[in-house]
């Protein structure tokens, strides 16, 4: 079997759910069809199925290893990298002009997705190097992208984001890394960054590291990083790699999982003679890698939804196969057992990953679309709407996906039982690979910050009143559709978000900051409940319309009956878990908030 | 550092909360005080942190090996072995005839709880022995006791339980391995077993099996199984090794987590002489094992209570002393960045890991304590009391560390960050080992069933009304120490309990079981959650009565003010999650039993 996803899913969601087809009518995408969508699908499942997934499982046993001065990495990895990149997939959303092809970002997020569910470790070396890319496409200079954009296209040149120091974690504005300008135009980097994904390998002829740093007479804090190109090896005028530049690998580290790609700690200018390329302005460093920062931010939660994905669908093929036991009802110990998904508590841990994981999918992709929105929609109002709620959502499509999708690996490993807990079966390592999604590239804790005190107040709260609105779009049909239950439910719930939203809003007024957002991780919870319900809600509307519509097969009905009543299983048993959430931010509780670091 | 427990927090659950010194007054106990106690426990630290520690780490990273012939493991498990034997913990509930020390349950278990959190796998070899030798001295005939027990005290000999086959699962009813009655009273036991913990290794010169199989001429289902006694080396009339007997392990399951103890396939009677010894009467195998699995399960709890808890340690004195950031009403980037326990959501996570953990060793003592009673109380009536309720707890004692361990260890992991994710520091170790504990000895969801199915109706559900009244005690003790407000939203949550009880008890007889019991696992969690919040308010309701009664020091006092406060944590944010998921159980909630195997 080895199901990377549910094609029939990702049709439904990529076309009737988000009805990718619009964006056809857009200039920037007209030379597309539905066909070339579609092919450039399957050609990701192929690569994926074929070069990416059988070295899944070997790269995380036989993880890269440093003897000092370089790195080794098990040999399958460079060869299905080739593949990705001669396939397009790194250039998918450049500029036709730029060598790229101009694929909407949903159909390039779809394509991704087979890639993180397959082998996200590997899946991971392109990923941060389209990121870079595009990076430098947005605001590097000609010269610039001139220099690293064709490499990085097509696979020659791989990048990285370099922001973390040892001492300095989450809080970017401490970060130390000095650049001295030289007479010569560039920078002289010194500094040490740790954590570097893909930070030093040996996949790539050259390595573009996008590094924040300080330029020596700049402002304390986030308004005095720039951002910097530093190559692993500086290029000559034909933009060939001339000179190793004094960027140096230390040493590796060692995590639970995602063991395929490294984790590095790198030394800029040990020798006093890192070469560093300013990108655009002096001290707006934050502001551009925060392009490269939320596009990581949404991949980040496509590939936690993915890991999540790949987990159900192993537990659910193994569910169906294994017999085990028999009803409560049934005492006759010779009668047969039944199969584990006969059981309804397997039934509701697949039903649980399956809105986790779908519903997760569903999120990202929404995101894409509206990536695809704001960049190239030939209407002002709908690019700005779209730009405004992409901006609402990014924390939520980082930190939904990153929580539940762990979560539903957590529930795939009890499905399978002792089977599961074995690396004999693909779970375990599912289950430690996406346990970092909820760490990097922002923590759950940052994100919530980032939502309650920042997102939801900007352009005031347009976007959120978008939101809103959106919803209440959706329980109209819904209503005429049937679903007055769900409806019902979504309606109370979304209701009492916008209520706790007011009063936060009042109180970070009069409360302050810390007290209005000690909390915030509840915030964050039940926000992305909140939408996530109405994705599934939507979803069930769609279904419904489609089973009255049509002579279905059998196997479609079956689809989208399972679609409704994974709606009602989302929607009556995990949403209303935030009414209690709600309550206790309504409350301000304090109860973490006053607890002293002695009474531990 | 590398605290194994909170000294003061385990001081206060022996002493305050569970009085385990009025165990004293008990005959059976009556040569112990409170020094021959805590003398045991200080012993159990010393060897734990000095033997067992060390090698938690490493017998990870280098798990056993098996060459197809026999089974390698680190050279550092066998002296601790030797140490935790040499100073009587294997032997310490025996009777004094026995060569025991007639140590009260709830000690011992103390004393266990070092090793669990310093090494959990090492702990499982004499964890399992321990189980085996308790079995044997409540069933076995006297000459196998003469046999065996002496052995298994001193640690020559270790145990295992072998319960579990390749095709049968959770289902023991449908077990396989065969028993053929030989003219000499013995019988050939023929079968594979699959996951037996500690099924083969070099760590002593004997290794007890207690196998369950089938005598040929027995009834199908649980009702014609049968309890054997298969050692490696068959004994001669001096009860030394005599000869090798015919069961081989076949391969070693390779495990995500709990690396250090061996999980064997193992397989009985290849050559067809292997040879088994009846334990009791035929038939009646599964009552004898449910001795040792009661035990186990109870064994488990604590262990993923103290795998949660050295979890919690770690990412505590991890956030006591890493600075990062700033609170968020400072925007001044050049003050000092404070510590992460400043941060509200770091607080929340350590809160909810001190919730979990010392809810959970509470829980787990209490059981232990009840143990106690139920063996040597001196009044029939408290016995029968101690019984009964134990009986009702086991699910749960099994259950809610097990999951709560773990999602603490998920905690833990989140407040270090991506160091938490690196091999670098005990926490991805401890979230790892701890994900065995939800499914071994009975997944969560055959506790589900064993909780709702049967324990609850057990004795015409006395129990149950045994822990209404202990509850309703603690409320009154609340509103008189001032914990109103606490006491309230038990008292709530309790009524509604109680509420949905009654109605599952009515559905189970007019709906019937399948449906009734499709929702089982909600009743799991509810009922774990108000049994812990009534440990935490009694834990309250002591620490108030302390804070006013005495002196206390200053790093008493905080301590116990952490107590009122992590009640007001658990009741306020944790307990309140139950009214949604009584609600589901009360409306026999159908969309997971409704769900099809095709839909997904």
């Amino acid at each position: 079997m080895n199901q990377l996803i549910n094609q029939q899913d990702l049709e439904f969601l990529l076309y009737d759910l988000l009805d990718a087809e619009s964006l056809l009518s857009h200039p920037h995408y007209q030379d597309h069809s539905r066909e070339t969508f579609d092919a450039f699908i399957e050609i990701a499942d192929k690569i994926a199925r074929k070069h990416f997934l059988p070295h899944n499982a070997k790269a995380d046993a036989e993880e890269p290893k440093f003897d000092g001065d370089s790195i080794s990495i098990i040999p399958e990895v460079q060869p299905a990298l080739e593949e990705y990149a001669a396939a397009g997939f790194i250039a998918a959303r450049h500029l036709y002009d730029n060598g790229g092809m101009q694929m909407p970002a949903v159909i390039a997020s779809a394509c991704q997705s087979f890639f993180f569910s397959a082998n996200p470790s590997t899946a991971g070396y392109p990923f941060l190097t389209t990121a870079a890319s595009n990076l430098i496409a947005a605001f590097a200079s000609e010269s610039q992208k001139n220099q690293y954009l064709p490499g990085l296209l097509d696979g020659r040149i791989f990048g990285t984001m370099a922001l973390t120091e040892p001492d300095v974690g989450s809080s970017l504005g401490d970060l130390k890394t000095s650049a001295t300008a030289q007479t010569d135009g560039s920078y002289l980097i010194k500094g040490q960054k740790m954590f570097i994904s893909a930070g030093d390998h040996p996949l790539s002829e050259n390595i573009v590291h996008l590094v924040l740093a300080r330029i020596s007479t700049a402002p304390a804090g986030v308004k005095g990083i720039s951002l910097f190109i530093v190559p692993k090896f500086l290029l000559d005028g034909n933009a060939e790699n001339a000179s190793r530049n004094d960027v140096q690998v230390t040493g590796l580290l060692h995590k639970m999982g995602y063991r395929g790609i490294t984790s590095t700690v790198l030394n800029f200018g040990d020798k006093n003679s890192c070469q560093g390329f300013l990108v655009g302005e002096p001290n707006q460093g934050l502001m551009y890698m925060f392009k490269m920062m939320n596009e990581a931010r949404i991949g980040v939660g496509l590939g936690a939804a993915m890991i999540g994905y790949r987990g159900y669908l192993s537990s659910l093929e193994y569910a169906r196969n294994r017999p085990q036991g028999r009803l409560p009802s049934n005492r006759d110990s010779s009668s047969k057992p039944v199969k584990l998904i006969e059981h309804a508590d397997v039934r509701r841990m697949l039903l649980a990953q399956k809105s986790y994981v779908e519903g997760s999918l569903a999120l990202c992709l929404y995101a894409a679309k509206l990536m695809d929105l704001s960049e190239a929609s030939p209407e002002e109002s709908e690019k700005l709407a779209a730009k405004q709620l992409l901006n609402l959502f990014t924390p939520v499509v980082k930190s939904f996906p990153s929580t539940y999708g762990t979560k539903a690996n957590d529930l795939a490993i009890q499905v399978l039982g002792g089977s599961g807990y074995t690396r004999d079966y693909p779970v375990e390592q599912c289950y430690r690979d996406n346990r970092l999604n909820p760490i990097h590239e922002g923590t759950e804790g940052i994100q919530a910050l980032d939502l309650l005190g920042r997102k939801l107040w900007q352009d005031n709260s347009q976007a959120f009143g978008q939101l809103l609105a959106l919803i209440k779009d959706t329980l109209q049909q819904a209503e005429k559709t049937g679903l007055v239950k769900p409806a019902t439910a979504l309606e109370k719930a979304t209701d009492r978000l916008a209520r706790t939203t007011r009063a936060l809003g009042k109180a970070l007024a009069t409360e302050g900051p810390d007290k209005t957002l000690a909390n915030a991780s509840l915030y964050l919870d039940s926000f992305g409940r909140v939408v996530i319900a109405w994705l599934w809600l939507k979803q069930a509307v769609i279904a419904k319309n489609k089973l009255s519509e049509t002579n279905a097969q059998q196997s479609q009905q079956a689809f989208l009956l399972g679609k409704i009543q994974t709606a009602s299983y989302y929607i009556h048993w995990e949403l209303p878990e935030i009414f209690h959430l709600l309550q206790l931010l309504e409350d301000l509780d304090p109860v973490c908030f006053e607890m002293q670091a002695d009474w531990f």
